[in-house]
């Protein structure tokens, strides 16, 4: 039977109030200003260090934490505390510390041995309790700044942060442009959306009501750990998916687990949130948990695409965004914002959103490493602190042509290639593992940019150092603006699009022309097979699907293509038509000889 | 500029404490036994009634209501308070006064008039308070029972309810069979969701824990506010759509309403969540929302298929289920199993989950009423209290064809009907706004079940009397046992199906044998106009789609289709290929000669 309070799998289980050995303190003494006007006479950041700085300092990540964590992402050896990251972060690790000099600091606000609200103000020599002014996302990333300046780090070779740590990269890459190489958010937004807004406002609500809470100056009696647990519980729920929760506490339901607590426990759902109310309040205090979660509900990088773009045109770094299909409280769609409107200012972007029925709490968990980590690592990998990366595969363009276009994409990624113009910018749709675009950048191509769907192929696009957004074709290219590549190819994938005239509008709104390779369904033995024997068409090898299953939706005949191509008023620039079985360009009724079609458009 | 403080269109802001002028009290001065144990010496139900009782009996409506609903659903005249769904009840409403006799009680437990925890107990001469037993939604059903003996109804047309009024419903229609010609369930569930519950706990723990909660003895002193508005506000996101609060809230989030308020007031949903809470607790009661919401979370009709099919195994009553696409507290997902359970148990059901971005409150407001509203008014207008409706439409079989299929479908339905065996049971696939089930009935077939995706002709299907359930065919008939059905027809709907091998499968699956109508791609026509033209081929009139955005995405031949059911050993028993423009079966070479298919298939 499950147990309802076996340690689930969640951020919370694997932090403790346990000192941290290895954590150093960095004390600035000076007045420290605030974004929301006042100042703190002082400030102390509590954070840890992995790895060695390189002499070159050009290896650093740091990484920012979410809500509830702190300076301890990572055990510092085997007899060490566990950390809230040692999946991500560790030797070997996607963050390996053998390779990178990571730093982790408790957020300003904070209660894990940052200035925050239960300190005590130098100036009134009492705690600051509720007198801790408000602060920000971007006073948290002022305060890490000052430290990485005592650190004598310049520059980073990446920041990484989920939920509340990927407002701080967020910020780190728009604020300071010059001295971040690499932003990765997990699980983040530009902004809370209204509901978690919500409840964040239910949750303060609670610990504001309980009558511990004493305005704030709690520090001498019993603390308000009945809100507080209450606001905890109310969020842990919005941390899991709903799906996650059922397989969790459904069967089970009835039979809550026998604790002892103040709060109901009837159901094994409560059992667990009354179980993780507790562990809650005895590391966390409450005066941070509102100031924290205040400064995330003040958190904004813009509510429009205009005002997202202009939030994000300073920066200068590479992107990796990292969404999770199950995340109601960061969905997916705010995510894409953010990656629409990097791809509209030509920013460098890779994102993928990692099917998941693990919720928010996704980018902590074991269950999805294999892509999320993998993306951090390839991502990680790719980067150089000193600019961006250029390193050329020795990718090699096939001798000769393979033999039948429909076992491969050789022949026609070379007649591709010999398309498109010297040194143009390059949209790749359905790039899949990203083998024309290394064969692109082999060729001196600059800006190239990946569209694909599959999570696997985005994975080892990122680890070819390539830019890939995960878009569904059939939803068309919204995420990108008008006329910003040269090139845009399609290659071999016409025939499964929907909407065949939409699509080639929005290829040359995108680029400036557009190469289109597609199978040619009125080839020759295809007609005669149709006319003879009266079935459907099926070509053979790795096109020959049968006619009740195939991915294939549309049937392109060259004639049919160029037909709808002049009366949508698109210029056909070049063509190749091509009999792939003997390698050949067909002159003599193409759409009769040739069994496949290379086209370049444009409007 | 929005006004966040707006009376925002949600259940709560039609209700209001003010004495109800209309409500009767029904009194049951005996001992009433209580299902989890215990008993309650006597007990009032609050009660209201709109319309006149039939003569015969047999037009009585009851309406159950929500959480924080009571027994004034309506208003009874030009001066009275708004009722709290006068949308759909009233004089020519969906729920029509002029023609039902409309009875609503305020649930026992509950606090505005029934028997609750604010009553006195008469053996202790003191308020229950915390001491009011546990009761269940089959106790509330109980005293609703007794409440229409004492009003001498033996038998209800129809009771109809949404969320906790769904649990009612449909508790009436499993324990009480006999009793119940229809019942309707609108945004409701078998059971709550453990995420639906986790909530419930929270918002009762935030009750519990406020100090003048007092063991829940505060009758004499001030009632536990802040905990109940807590709870009210947290459960009040649960009822709205996250799109939704985004489109109130999110202009004009940092724009709090200058309201005065204990609680948090900084953003806009804020203040409305503290005006929400505030008017809540101004009529609620504390006691009775922790005893309603834990008779919610206790509901459950079973959480397998197995069980919930065993629970509604005895119902005897035609039910329609409604859900709401956004509504995230109770999901489609769970509606779908109920009408699941009741399809494979041979239940007469008719089931729409109504597109809307109103969330669970969707039930209790204008923007989805021509739907849910159109839904409820058309069953209502099908049932007869003594069985089941037997009304036969003058429809008539067209005397001479239409002269082209691709026209219209009445030579397709003439030629299926010709198929179809006498009294069949027949699964309706596709099946539009009816026509083909109403011809079906016309001719005497008593079990028909049609399956169509577009709200519009589903409520045209219920208007009509049919039974019809919402299913996209491209997810399969998973909704469907085995061989539930003498015949399963999918008429001219093949070339649209995304897996037509799956699909054949589930249709023998389902049903006994199968009649699959179909336009042969492989006609002459079209073969000509391939091989000649080398254009992809296209058909005239409504089936005359472009290559390139056609809706069907494969193009059966005769041949094709032939060949697949030998390779998947299904028996072809009946075929009819037809010349629709000649309007004649063709005999010579139908992969050639026949534009139209109709072949009748079982495994």
């Amino acid at each position: 039977m499950t147990d309802p309070l076996a340690e689930f799998h969640s951020s919370d289980t694997i932090r403790s109030a346990a000192p941290l050995r290895y954590a150093k303190s960095f004390r600035y003494r000076a007045p420290f200003p605030l974004e929301r006007g006042g100042e703190l006479p002082e400030l102390t950041l509590c954070y840890e260090t992995y790895g060695e700085l390189a002499t070159a300092r050009d290896n650093t990540v740091l990484v920012c934490h979410a809500l509830s964590g702190d300076s301890h992402v990572a055990g510092h050896d085997a007899g060490d505390d566990p950390g809230w990251w040692d999946l991500m972060v560790g030797p070997g690790r996607p963050i390996d510390t053998s390779r990178y000099f990571v730093v982790c600091a408790n957020v300003l606000g904070g209660c894990r041995g940052s200035t925050g609200p239960s300190f005590v103000d130098p100036g009134s020599r009492r705690r600051y309790g509720a007198d801790f002014p408000s602060v920000t996302v971007g006073d948290m990333v002022e305060a890490q700044r000052l430290l990485l300046e005592h650190l004598g780090i310049e520059r980073l070779l990446a920041v990484v942060g989920g939920s509340l740590g990927g407002f701080q990269a967020l910020t780190w890459a728009t604020r300071h442009p010059q001295r971040v190489a690499g932003c990765i958010g997990l699980a983040t937004s530009a902004r809370l959306s209204s509901q978690a807004i919500a409840f964040d406002v239910v949750g303060r609500n609670a610990i504001l009501h309980d009558p511990n809470y004493a305005g704030g100056q709690y520090y001498d009696g019993a603390p308000p750990s009945a809100g507080l647990a209450i606001a905890r519980m109310l969020a842990h729920i919005t941390y899991l998916s709903s799906e996650g929760m059922q397989e969790r506490f459904d069967v089970t339901r009835l039979q809550p687990r026998d604790i002892s607590t103040a709060f109901e426990n009837k159901f094994s759902v409560g059992s667990y949130l009354a179980h993780q109310g507790r562990k809650f309040v005895e590391r966390f205090d409450a005066n941070s948990y509102v100031t924290l979660s205040l400064a995330m509900d003040l958190f904004d990088l813009g509510d429009s695409r205009e005002h997202l773009r202009e939030a994000l045109r300073a920066s200068e770094c590479r992107f990796l965004m990292v969404s999770f299909t199950s995340d109601w409280l960061y969905p997916s769609a705010q995510s894409r914002q953010i990656v629409d409107a990097l791809l509209a200012e030509g920013k460098n972007v890779s994102y993928c959103d990692v099917a998941t029925p693990c919720g928010h709490d996704a980018f902590l968990l074991e269950d999805d490493l294999a892509v999320y980590g993998g993306l951090v690592q390839g991502f990680l990998g790719n980067l150089r602190a000193g600019g961006h990366s250029s390193h050329v595969p020795a990718a090699v363009l096939p001798a000769s042509p393979a033999t039948h276009i429909f076992h491969g994409h050789r022949l026609d990624y070379h007649m591709v290639l010999s398309l498109v113009p010297p040194g143009a910018s390059v949209l790749d749709l359905g790039c899949g593992d990203g083998e024309l675009l290394s064969l692109l950048r082999a060729r001196g191509h600059q800006r190239l940019v990946g569209v694909e769907r599959d999570e696997q192929a985005i994975v080892a696009c990122v680890a070819r150092g390539h830019d890939v957004v995960q878009v569904d074709l059939d939803t068309g290219l919204a995420s990108f603006g008008d006329q910003r590549f040269d090139v845009a190819i399609l290659s071999q994938t016409l025939q499964a699009i929907e909407d065949i005239s939409a699509m080639l509008d929005e290829l040359v709104r995108v680029a400036r022309c557009a190469i289109v390779s597609f199978p040619n369904f009125a080839h020759r033995p295809l007609r005669e097979m149709f006319y003879r024997e009266g079935r459907v068409p099926k070509s053979e090898g790795a096109y020959g699907y049968e006619w009740y299953d195939s991915p294939n939706r549309r049937f392109p005949s060259i004639v049919d293509f160029e037909e709808l191509c002049a009366k949508k008023h698109l210029a056909i620039e070049k063509r190749l038509y091509i009999d792939t079985g003997a390698g050949v360009e067909v002159a003599d009724d193409p759409n009769l000889n040739a069994d496949m079609a290379i086209v370049m458009i444009s409007r």
